[in-house]
């Protein structure tokens, strides 16, 4: 076996991207670890070296947005107010998303990734941690259906084909709006 | 090779319930003719009399929800007013959604059903009429991206298992609600 000739950030930042452009196209399901093998140029061996199964690769793919999420939540917690919390947690995941709008069109809906998220402990704290900071202490069941109809919906507009002409920043500005209206009558109480 | 002893539409219904039991479990991706076979208790070769491939019979179980929505739309078209043909189309949207909150649960998200929705023509061209009908005629690029939100939403919202405690009336009428919020600002007309 020949040892790696890249550092080996390089090489792995090579087979990332090599695996994002080919769970784009395939899915992460229909993608082996041969085909990102092929992709980058090296043998399968050279990949096993850096990942020891293709969800690793996944995980490894994602972790950056996750840890952006907890970022988000450290900062949403220091702070007093429930609903104050509730908005930096909103804002923050919406500039995750956007920002990562690329990731968003690859994982979007892939139910490989949907495992993943539930099944490793770090993933899944972050979110229902994201889920309890987005609903709000006095959750009503619209409150629950709407963080739910929202947080699909982030990742799934920022997936969208029939949406790719409208600019990321001009998505940031409408997904804050468009949740500010699903918000307002938790933010203004006017509920009879 | 026998004959199936079943009449042909009883039939049908076993392997489209089997197919629908695995579909859940393991994806249409993760599901073969061979194991829905096994489930209903009869050969591939009786399987394959009633459907010709597995995205045949993943075609039939999203049918009548498609069938639903086309009676929306025929719905809408025949009323004068945009602003009416959009709140039909929502409605009429969220009350089949509601529905077939079973076939939610395990469709939602699935890459391949995704794939059949776009590449079956009756199904592409109903999908692409009701969200001309849900924008509206003068669609600003926020009330294209609420559509979008809106949208994968309501079927996210009917698959997650955070809010199976909420019963279908209750679903029904939040969904209604959200939508009247993330809508106000088009349908009573309050910016600058």
């Amino acid at each position: 076996m020949a040892k790696p000739v890249a550092p080996r950030g390089l090489a792995r930042e090579r087979v990332l991207d090599a695996a994002v452009a080919l769970f784009a196209e395939h899915g992460v399901h229909g993608t082996s670890l041969q085909m990102i093998a092929d992709r980058v140029g090296v043998g399968k061996a050279a990949v096993y070296y850096q990942f020891p199964s293709k969800e690793g690769i996944a995980l490894e793919v994602i972790r950056p947005c996750i840890e952006d999420v907890e970022r988000v939540i450290k900062i949403a917690d220091g702070l007093p107010d429930p609903q104050q919390r509730r908005v930096v947690a909103v804002s923050g995941l919406v500039e995750m998303v956007v920002r990562h709008r690329r990731l968003a069109v690859v994982f979007y809906g892939d139910p490989a990734i949907d495992a993943l998220m539930t099944s490793d402990p770090y993933f899944k704290a972050v979110n229902d941690r994201l889920r309890e900071l987005m609903e709000g202490p006095d959750r009503s069941d619209v409150d629950r259906i709407g963080f739910s109809v929202f947080c699909s919906g982030v990742g799934r507009a920022a997936a969208d084909p029939e949406l790719a002409d409208i600019d990321d920043a001009d998505l940031h500005r409408a997904l804050l709006e468009l949740f500010g209206r699903i918000l307002t009558p938790a933010v203004q109480p006017s509920q009879p």
